[in-house]
């Protein structure tokens, strides 16, 4: 390991030789794959830019010049490149970041997770070096080909093309994927961009061979020559780029160090916006991976590097899998209910349904906006739906969810995976907001399951409603135990109620999973003499309405969400409360207004107390505060509530 | 008028002959300007539309066959072809709305004025057709080149134009511009289409000149007709649409009824997604709008038709120029200070800075979402940048704000025109969600300046902040008279107190430019014998903490805001109180949980209640019920509140 090991800087690679080089990216790849089998991690992708990474260390002065990774997951090599070699607590809590991070590193830019948005920062980055003169600093920005497929990738080229005389340089690591194949006609024009010879030699030959003509010869040639960039798409079809007027160079092995530092090096000579294209292989160098079809060992959990199989299985059954069985039962009985992925058939459950009904279901590209937009389409021309979505990634539809879906009373359903706190993949990966944002949207309904059988039930009761948009929401991980109801008032469950009897002084309102949390700090309420009702009201928005009068009769109203507390479920509650004029205190348990560090899932919840003893011993102290400060603040008499 | 007035429905259009056509049209311009003039609206891009869309009715057989338009503001004519020909209340209370509407007729789908949306719509439509066996309907989405610069419109062709096999027609209305004339690669490769003469008159000539040549002509032809693409874009530029899988057709003149219909035909005959790119001219037929640099007359107040002079010139100073003066001057002390515009230039007031500092700001297109990515880029790079963006349209950029700019700490100003209810625009152009949805944004801070002083003061303060984003919001219309602060208490300005020195019993805190109605309606409430304070916190988020004090020491807190009630500062407040265990009771008054119809702003505010008589009612009748319903319920004795 002797080669790696001596790496401590970006700086000691520019001495290596040739052969040294090939050594290295050997040591890197048998480091990677074992290093990210004891922790897990993203490894296809990282296997997949060793070489890519090495050239651009070597060819640039990172972080004098911004060397920028869009979508942080493909960063390890630049991270062991770069002083981080202590991989054994990878994602993991005090350990390194499965992303960039600027707390890490002067040579990390972005930490953000989601694709698509290296190119509007390296346009910023190099309109700053413009306005401060700091003409001989270079940006790179490395896109995959799937976060070419994003709108704000879009937006961003159009602006860098236009910026002639500002020089950026645009890495396409082409893997013909990005968690799943890339689809759409971007993904068609790489594929013709990919197998082509390059059109020197053609020109080469075809000066000679045309201006040999006799007569027609010259001016035909002179002719195709003044439209050089038409004559050069002939043979090297790179037009779409250089329509857009962009330089374009490639295609290049993206495993040939040697072929990318030369292509860097000419690009980096080029006074203006330059894009190169480099192929890669996803998953190179490790069997298992290359022979995934599904994603190429995109993440991996921790696994026996030698046989490629996990080393603890996952017991029980994720919510994803819950909701794909669904789906495809709804499938069967209603023509009509179609699906929608953003470039994650799989992650999200949808397989089976595609399997079965491969005409019903699309996927997007890495395009939520799209993904919105055209289900509006979709339920106006008369189906109904599915968009089936990581939380955090919803975000990027906002304004579609709102303008598009919302505004048009559309039948659209919003199904939100790994909703809540996520963990290991660190701040941009919780999907924490969902239930804040959403509140907004005038009409949507959101569910938020505690149970398999809440999340079915709660699907089939969504897709039947075509007059709004609704949300299904559940976290990541495996559903727990069921958790039944003992009553219901309204549209509300009553889990919980104070034993042999007591009059409840708290109520606890829980949100979707937070149920067995509840449930268990109602019982160290009950120990401590405070008995509590525990209620599920399974639809959180609207508030359902059966909530005031349970309020009215407790003496504190407790909510609890896995969810932003800013704006969340806790925060509508209490505008149903001092809408009906029921003035019963009322505290919020939820995350608080921050970003949220990486580690795993029950570690940030702890971290943020959203665990039985600190909601119990919060809520009494409430209820001390309130009894010390004077008379109860019910309003029992009140009658119309 | 009698041709115009016989349109009955589309039609009727059918049978007219290519003179009628022309007459049709001329009386569709005069009657265009005359009805526009009257009421205000959008003058320009109707004007720019009225062949296409005779044309487009012709050929197409709506509602069965969907035609679409981007960004609605361009369906003038295309209402007055669907049997609404009544523009004496166009976008005012109970008349016809400025945009497509559903309830107005059958022939309207999209009713959303945010740009870039009509692909996603045509490619969920055109999807529901196939699914349900709808064969022969046609799906044809109008889009202008502007619009083309947003995301969401990339996202979707790389959709349509990957699916060979469903028809889907795209009519591109180029007429240079969308507000501001249109930047970007995008632009640049459109003006090289439109100065083409087409391929095929060079590929009849080129066919016969090089296969005459000995020897070389056949092989040489046949090798560049197997590149025929490439071939073509020698000659005919329209490289980027072929490329990505569409077939192009164009450019046509969007002004010739006869032309556009025959490009139509071909693109019905064409079984996969095609565009045909139409060339027209803003403002077309009406001198004043095309002698109009800045926007062609893109919106008028109410003018005289024949001197397109204001006939009401506005009194007083807009919020808007305000906010560009105050940027102009900091501008000239701060070179670190760079500004950014969404195809806005104009409207959000940096016309003055540009001129001043014509390398320090940047157009990027009708893409908010680059926008606010590329100033963290700015921001990075050692610039403060200033995003002038209306507040309707940041929520394109959420996720950017969110993920982009305040988790990587970035010191960005975005500055919200037209926040809260703006009122003839309709549903979607109200500025109403921007104080909610950034409620969840952690370290940004919200400014809502009460009066011209106050923005100007705000401004300042924000763009000092360097380490997360700063937000200032104001509405659309006149700043109207400076409200003196009283006293300071904390970050937040005391501007009304009980008279000779009463108890006070309500707080009102007053957000924004809702300080007059506040006072207003605390002197109703003095009158009733309800002595109130009145306070502006300045910065609503994150919530002052000097009002937590001042909240416990009133018998109720009111907090009124130009803004969705829901996730809004009153529910900021409320979690500030929850906090501290201060449980003051709280009433809210905002703007409900609905779309808005249009009207105006005046109109609208009175609807929804936000008026001084309405919001002292509902604050005595509460104060009733909490009298009613028992004890006071203010905590006192709280020691650490």
């Amino acid at each position: 390991m002797s080669l790696l090991e001596n790496i401590r800087s970006p700086r000691d690679l520019k001495t290596l030789d040739a052969e040294e080089l090939t050594e290295l990216a050997e040591e890197i790849r048998h480091f990677l794959i074992h290093a990210v089998a004891r922790t897990g991690g993203h490894l296809g992708p990282n296997l997949g830019v060793v070489e890519l990474t090495i050239a651009l260390h070597r060819s640039f002065d990172s972080p004098a010049d911004r060397i920028l990774w869009d979508t942080g997951h493909q960063s390890y090599v630049h991270k062991l490149l770069t002083g981080r070699q202590d991989f054994s607590k990878l994602r993991g809590k005090g350990g390194l970041s499965g992303y960039p991070s600027r707390e890490e590193s002067e040579h990390d830019v972005i930490e953000n997770s989601h694709a698509s948005t290296v190119l509007g920062w390296a346009d910023g980055l190099a309109k700053a070096n413009q306005v401060l003169g700091r003409w001989n600093r270079h940006v790179v920005a490395v896109i995959g080909d799937g976060a070419l497929t994003g709108g704000m990738a879009w937006e961003a080229l159009n602006n860098i093309a236009a910026a002639k005389d500002r020089q950026l340089i645009i890495v396409v690591n082409d893997n013909e994927r990005s968690y799943a194949p890339t689809i759409g006609g971007l993904a068609d024009h790489l594929a013709t961009l990919r197998t082509t010879d390059g059109y020197e030699r053609f020109l080469s030959w075809g000066k000679d061979a045309i201006q040999g003509l006799p007569a027609i010869g010259k001016p035909l040639y002179e002719s195709l020559h003044g439209a050089k960039k038409g004559f050069k798409d002939a043979f090297a079809p790179q037009g779409m780029f250089e329509d857009l007027g962009l330089k374009y160079l490639g295609p290049i092995d993206g495993h040939d160090v040697a072929a990318v530092e030369s292509a860097l090096r000419r690009a980096k000579r080029f006074h203006g916006p330059v894009l190169v294209h480099c192929r890669t292989e996803k998953g190179r160098g490790y069997q298992p991976a290359l022979e995934d079809d599904a994603d190429r060992f995109h993440t991996v959990g921790v696994i026996d590097p030698l046989t490629s199989r996990p080393l603890a299985p996952s017991a029980g059954r994720s919510w994803t899998s819950v909701f794909g069985d669904e789906m495809l039962r709804i499938g069967k009985e209603r023509p009509d209910v179609v699906a929608i992925t953003a470039a994650m058939l799989h992650p999200v459950g949808l397989t089976r349904f595609a399997e079965a009904f491969p005409d019903r279901v699309w996927d997007v590209g890495i395009a939520e906006q799209h993904g919105a937009t055209s289900a509006a389409g979709l339920a106006t021309g008369g189906l109904h739906p599915v968009f089936a979505v990581y939380a955090t990634f919803l975000n990027r539809a906002f304004d579609q969810v709102l303008m598009d879906v919302a505004l048009h009373k559309c039948g659209v359903t919003f199904v939100l995976d790994r909703a809540g706190v996520t963990g290991t993949d660190g701040p941009s990966h919780n999907g924490m907001w969902d239930m804040s944002v959403l509140q907004v949207v005038p009409g949507l309904r959101i569910a938020a399951p505690r149970d398999a059988d809440q999340l079915r039930a709660q699907l089939r009761e969504a897709v039947d409603v075509d007059d709004a948009p609704t949300v299904i929401r559940f976290p990541k991980e495996n559903v727990g135990e069921p958790v039944p109801a003992l009553a219901r008032e309204g549209g509300t469950d009553v889990i919980g109620l104070p034993a042999d009897g007591a009059e409840p002084q708290v109520l606890l309102v829980s949100v979707g999973t937070m149920a067995g949390v509840c449930l268990e700090a109602a019982a160290l309420l009950a120990d401590r003499g405070v008995p509590c009702t525990v209620v599920d009201p399974r639809w959180v928005k609207p508030v359902d309405p059966a909530l005031v009068p349970l309020a009215d009769r407790h003496r504190l109203v407790a909510v609890v969400e896995d969810n932003s507390r800013t704006g969340g479920v806790g925060w509508a509650v209490g505008q149903a409360l001092r809408d009906a004029d029921v003035d019963v205190p009322l505290r919020t348990f939820g995350i608080p207004e921050q970003f949220l560090p990486h580690a795993k899932r029950s570690e940030v919840l702890a971290d943020l107390g959203l665990t039985p003893a600190e909601i119990a011993g919060r809520i009494s102290a409430a209820l001390a505060r309130i009894e010390a400060a004077g008379a109860p603040v019910v309003s029992k008499e009140n009658d119309d509530a």
